[in-house]
């Protein structure tokens, strides 16, 4: 099994291919750019939906539901926006199919569209007219609204998960009294994601600001969070947006106030996406398969029996079932793999690719000791535990995972981050993780130094320490370092 | 509140908009066809989606994601598939937009596709092309996949839930290796749905299969379930569809079988959409608002205080918190609304509008007597009822609000189910609700019907009673009765 993945080592982008085509998270559809999530990538995904969900929820958002279609006119309106996204826009240009003369399928040209439709790459525009009907007076806000949806964006050069035509993402929109209150609720979702991103995908991530270069079209100010990958780079969590009155003016959304004054209102917008499936696959997983947090592991725990004989089987299922019960009791998901399409070695390699954090394997030798064997999909490590304390012990274990995957994420960051002050120092460090280097704010420099290096600035960390330099690449003034990398 | 909404009995059409508009369930957007779900709707369908989700998971199936967009040859691959949905396909034509010299932002006629794709209407055809790298042998078999997505099917006339442009479904697409098995598949979900929809949504349905003329475009034969909305019309409430092996055929899908024969695979797909939330209006909703069946409500109970002075508030409060503690340890999904907002009087009216099973009001007076007051929505009875007798009360409350929706609802059809002889008298009832009647069995006589009538033939009922007869239209020999009504 182990020999269908290339070595991290030797080809860090087709290790992570091999990955999601073997632990069966996803593949390339027959439509260009667009993917099919299999069955278990799609059960991770739901886990973090589920979680994610949960999280909107418990800060007083809730859920609603917009089309997939834009007009044209819309992405029009606020003209920082439609500058971004117009290269990339699938356009619903006809409504009917007919037969040719020939009997093939053709489209009907009697049924081209007035005006244009988008595919939504992102819902701002159609969201913001919507708002316009739902908001007059300051008693209607805030509006604290999250969509789970569809987007496409046309992408000429695909990734699976990382970079797709079409992804499955949430899109939260509020709309806020005030400025203050909206930048409080963009800073609240980024926390959000950064604890969802680091207590449950086990990833640590660094919170900053963006950029005026890197910012979202239509945003006056990018939040984000950035994780370093097993290969050093780059890859963007989360981000959220505060979108100050653009979007508001764009569609005119105004509301009286308690004096009765007409105000703009204030907007934030904030989106994770499928994109965390690619982190979950290259932050943790080895070369022998995925590595999934247990905390997002759809199984925490597979049990395999190790048998001859079909009695066999039944006095080891019986203990089996018991576990099984007593640990889903505790809230463990556990599978219980008894069927006989395959054998024990097959089982133990096809868990492993699948990255299930905990196997515990049941033969009568062990039933006999009253043990079995546990072994932890991390660290490899086999453990003969006795059974009245297996259920502790692989909830113990499951926590260790969890925070032993964070750690050695951690402890990756940290011996591939690099403080420097010369250029040529920058060019050697950007090969192996990131950089934190003085920049002198322009977007000249910014693009410069990516035209050179390939590398962006990921972000400026919040509460950044201020310390007077010069500019690694201009050597002109600078009041702060910033984090370089090359990114996803 | 109430005043804004029509009578039933004066135009069920505008009520059922009315309600629609003032529970805040959904509302039409700027895109011609497409909807807006509010959040108070989307609430509702989670809670439909969350029931549905674990009835497919319980009976074995796993979820996926698949594209979108459909390439067209794809779909004309199965004659009578593209035959049926040819007419309401939106097209993608091209994939980018730019600045026209006048500034305007207009279609890229570089970015034109070699290949049109059509958004999916439904994913037959791209699920089994993909399919055909999952199924080697037998073993890979039987595949038990559904999906949660949005489909488009372009319409002219729509109505918010039950006809739109876009809507969100899911869609079970199964393989197996056996005729029998698939049917076996085919009528489990149609069991799952009828479960479903009597015990969660409160409403019986008639099982049956469609005619010919009635089936899904590229079908063997179409199971479907049947409803009574309260205008006496029909609504198809879901369908679960033998396919043969039409699709395995039109994509080349062939697995080993146990002896090394290749063989097509057997398929099925199954699916509901949001057309269940205009069921739900229609089956229940009053002229003062939306009735939501107790196990569908996002909120069951809400708790609203009567109080003058804050210090009365802080008392009712502390009452009411306790209440709403022990209520969500049964299980019980409460709000307790302690808004200064609005005054009791409105959001009795809200509450009711939204369609909240139960109200609990408390007022300090209450408070001295140990009783609170407790208002059902469908019959909307007041009981007062003491404090220590409040939990039970709710929980058999709601028990005996679910059970009382379902027997009106069947009451309703048994009063409006009219078993007729002659063409007269099916000209007649037919205004009234479902006609059970002799029918030849040809298409043509099918289709006579619907000309005059407006009627169809909503389904043969499964086990449906041999009788000899004659046809009610054309007077030829029959063997059965069938259902018509005119449908939604």
């Amino acid at each position: 099994m182990a020999e269908k993945i290339t070595h991290r080592s030797k080809d860090y982008s087709e290790w992570y291919n091999n990955i999601i085509e073997e632990a069966g998270l996803a593949e390339h559809s027959a439509v260009k750019g667009c993917m099919v999530i299999k069955p278990h990538g799609y059960a991770i995904w739901e886990r973090m939906q589920s979680v994610l969900d949960g999280m909107f929820k418990a800060t007083g958002h809730v859920n609603a539901y917009f089309p997939l279609f834009i007009p044209k006119s819309f992405f029009s309106k606020e003209a920082s926006h439609v500058e971004g996204f117009a290269k990339e826009c699938a356009v619903v240009t006809h409504y009917r199919l007919k037969n040719a003369p020939d009997g093939s399928i053709v489209v009907d040209e009697n049924s081209k569209l007035e005006e244009e439709l988008i595919i939504r790459p992102t819902s701002e525009t159609i969201i913001w007219n919507t708002y316009k009907g739902w908001v007059q007076s300051y008693r209607d806000l805030p509006l604290l609204i999250n969509q789970w949806a569809n987007v496409v964006r046309w992408e000429m050069r695909t990734r699976l998960f990382l970079r797709t035509t079409e992804f499955l993402w949430q899109e939260g929109h509020t709309a806020h009294a005030t400025a203050e209150e909206a930048v409080e609720e963009t800073k609240k979702m980024l926390d959000v994601y950064t604890d969802f991103v680091e207590n449950w995908l086990a990833v640590p991530v660094i919170k900053g600001v963006k950029t005026a270069n890197e910012r979202f079209a239509g945003a006056i100010e990018t939040y984000c969070i950035e994780a370093m990958m097993q290969d050093g780079k780059a890859l963007q969590m989360g981000t959220s947006h505060f979108l100050g009155q653009n979007f508001a003016k764009a569609f005119d959304v105004q509301f009286a106030d308690k004096e009765g004054k007409l105000e703009y209102v204030w907007a934030t917008s904030w989106g994770v996406s499928t994109r965390l499936m690619g982190a979950l696959v290259m932050a943790h997983s080895d070369d022998q398969g995925l590595v999934i947090p247990p905390k997002l592991a759809p199984h925490q725990v597979v049990i395999v029996p190790v048998y001859k004989e079909n009695e066999e089987l039944q006095e080891i299922s019986e203990t089996a079932n018991k576990i099984k019960k007593s640990l889903e009791a505790r809230g463990v998901r556990v599978l219980y793999d008894d069927s006989d399409k395959q054998r024990p070695g097959w089982k133990f390699a096809e868990y492993e690719l699948k990255g299930v954090p905990v196997r515990i394997v049941i033969g009568l030798r062990d039933l006999a000791n009253g043990t079995v064997e546990m072994v932890r999909r991390d660290t490899k490590t086999k453990h003969v535990v006795p059974l009245d304390q297996l259920e502790n012990t692989v909830v113990e274990t499951l926590d260790l995972i969890q925070t032993n995957l964070y750690q050695t994420a951690l402890a990756f960051r940290e011996a591939h981050t690099f403080s420097v002050d010369t250029w040529d120092e920058f060019k050697e460090k950007i090969d192996h993780g990131f950089v934190v280097a003085h920049w002198d704010g322009t977007t000249e420099t910014e693009l410069k130094i990516k035209a050179e290096t390939k590398a962006t600035i990921r972000c400026i960390p919040l509460d950044n320490a201020q310390e007077k330099g010069k500019c690694i690449y201009s050597g002109k003034p600078s009041t702060q370092r910033v984090i370089f990398a090359r990114a996803y």
